[in-house]
């Protein structure tokens, strides 16, 4: 048995999540679960049908983006994982999807802003959208690119991955984390649903405010804060 | 037994129903279900998966907030649910959930107009959308405010709490309310699909003229009237 | 066992083809089979949800409205149903939906356009909105009246029923026919097809044209002209 | 047993998948497998409902359109797809469907724009919808001429088939094509999630630019292209 099985059961299990919350069709995404004490990640193989998945194909890469275990070539989105958990040690796992609303607001090239206490409950900013690459980093290393692509964004912006878990890469699709790989894809999951209520609300009311900032750290506090009261004491 | 086992089996199996009815996702909901003579209410622990409830999670509270039977932390929405049931003994059961289209209109801060009779058969107004709290209410009890927050929008529009079984919290989600915990979650889809058919209507039209007052009154009366004919006799 | 066993069967059947095609939330609808040379059809009892039902449930009707067999209470449209039956002989089933996007329509009080081949496929015409009936018919007869507001329409119009077997009744929801009751669910599918497709299309490209005279002729006939040939010789 | 019985299980196999991706609803839809070799292609029959469906009832139909075997009439369509497979000799595949998205854009007589790396991971082109064709050739021999409406689209436009496998039909639907049918189907459900897309990012930013060019080489270079490195190498 692999001496990495505990990341491929992890890394698989979440990938299952995906076609199972409506977040893909066919291949179009990949999840990834790291253990930083190993330096390496487990991440799907590249274009295999989830119901053909077992934890066996998951391919093992270390941070530099190198196959370290495997047979299959792993996701062609794999060198943008590595880099991101090679600069944010905090990261437990990775997702990417093409999920559908998501995706429209990264075509749209607009942040998905901040409309109510759903989105609050996750995080107190605006989903960032990272703009297109400068076309010589597309033309070279491009996921490597994508990687810090990802960070500049933050960084410019002054946002915290760790309190800001998701981002839209422009014209491409959300890519999210979390402290473990099914993190990742809940936070895939609840930037679907945000993304879908923030295009109806301004469908309804293009002049709709964004939430206002008593309520963005109530409910922000209240299930990530010092004196968190929502869910079970762990 | 539980002396409450009859309030934890019908607040189980409302909630159960939020899932069922896709007005969920993950732990976004919870429904409750009171015994007035008992001066109690069960209400759903927080931040547990629908898919692992039992009736024994249930969280049994009084009408002041107080945890009266129970191993786990109720609902963070349990202080408004108290507040309801304290100054509106006619209601049974409370749901709450953050349903796609009926956050969107919440979340646009915007009252779903009366557009036609699927909205009548329920209810003779326009859902209203109680506007955000005062920065001083947020940061203090915010749950138990959100109570009076919901009362206050009734009493300062003159609408009845026993006509209208159905409120949007500005910014956040809906309420629904009814003689018991079935029925509230009933309401809960109802709103979904009226708020959903309202949005339709308004990007076909939007100049479409509410529903006009014999139809309201005609729909309503023939499911709820003194002469109501809709339905098997009880 | 019941004279009526035929239609009973035929109305059960197509009643439960409702929540099959996602057409219905609850009791939101109702389906009815005739047989004209017994003077009768078989309706859904009121209010009674789907998944209760049975044949035996359906009541019988004849076509001045007045019930010839059955325990239940019929549906609250009945009259409806009973007006158009005797006006229009060649109705072997009638269907009654609030499909979300056909009931949208209904409520922006706007005929459904004939923007494509799935549309020209089924009928040559934009699908009429009756418009909402005036008060005093509201307040008397009021589903027996909305049988001639839906004949009516079309008499104004000079719409044929057996080349247009739908009609929105404006602000309230779709009704639909056909040879049989399986037949006129159908054409409540189609129908809610077709508005969501004409939604959709002019929200993409609001000035879109109609679709022209010569491809309407084309699909339709292909279907229903004298050298129709789609489908298989019956 | 037949002779082209690897065509009529390919086929059928595809056609299947039509309902399963919900692609169509009832028969609003067809797929055909072709054997070049032989010189012709196994197509669904006409208006058979997709449950009934067998692999012995397609129907083998020559380049020409003449039915070589098979007892039931053919799909309308199915002269449409002889001149695609009599002209565009790469094609093992074609499938036709009325997919809400792909339909509502190709009633809207607009060309899918190419909005993000979701579309430029398939091709380099927005999808082009054909004009409805002149009134003369509507009411000649309409599906024959169907196939040279879509080949002279790509003529006008300098598209090559084997690049772009899609295409909308003005007012009608798309039909979309691949080395074989399942490719072909697979085509039908990435078109329908690109229309989707599309419509979506246009409702939140109708100003949102269309994808660079930098970033639609790379995506579908990387694959389809010499240097591909998605998926597992064949």
């Amino acid at each position: 048995m692999s001496i990495y099985q505990h990341i491929r059961e992890e890394a698989f299990a979440a990938n299952m999540l995906l076609p199972e919350l409506n977040l893909v069709i066919f291949t179009f995404g990949n999840v990834s679960a790291a253990d930083h004490d190993m330096g390496v990640f487990a991440i799907k193989p590249s274009g295999v049908p989830y119901e053909q998945l077992t934890p066996g194909h998951m391919v093992i890469v270390d941070f530099d983006g190198n196959v370290v275990e495997g047979e299959l070539r792993p996701s062609s989105d794999t060198q943008t994982h590595a880099v991101l958990y090679k600069h944010w040690p905090e990261l437990g796992g990775i997702s990417h999807t093409h999920s559908t609303y998501g995706t429209a607001w990264a075509q749209a090239q607009q942040d998905i802003p901040i409309m109510g206490t759903t989105h609050a409950d996750h995080t107190t900013h605006d989903i960032p959208c990272a703009p297109p690459m400068p076309d010589g980093q597309i033309q070279g290393d491009y996921e490597y690119e994508t990687g810090f692509q990802i960070m500049n964004c933050f960084e410019s912006r002054g946002i915290d991955h760790r309190e800001v878990e998701m981002v839209l890469i422009g014209n491409h699709a959300p890519f999210t984390w979390g402290k473990n790989a099914q993190k990742a894809v809940y936070h895939s999951a609840v930037l679907e649903e945000m993304a879908r209520m923030a295009y109806l609300s301004l469908q309804i009311n293009p002049e709709a405010p964004r939430l206002k900032s008593a309520l963005i750290k109530k409910h922000y506090e209240r299930k990530h804060g010092a004196g968190a009261y929502y869910g079970q004491e762990s």
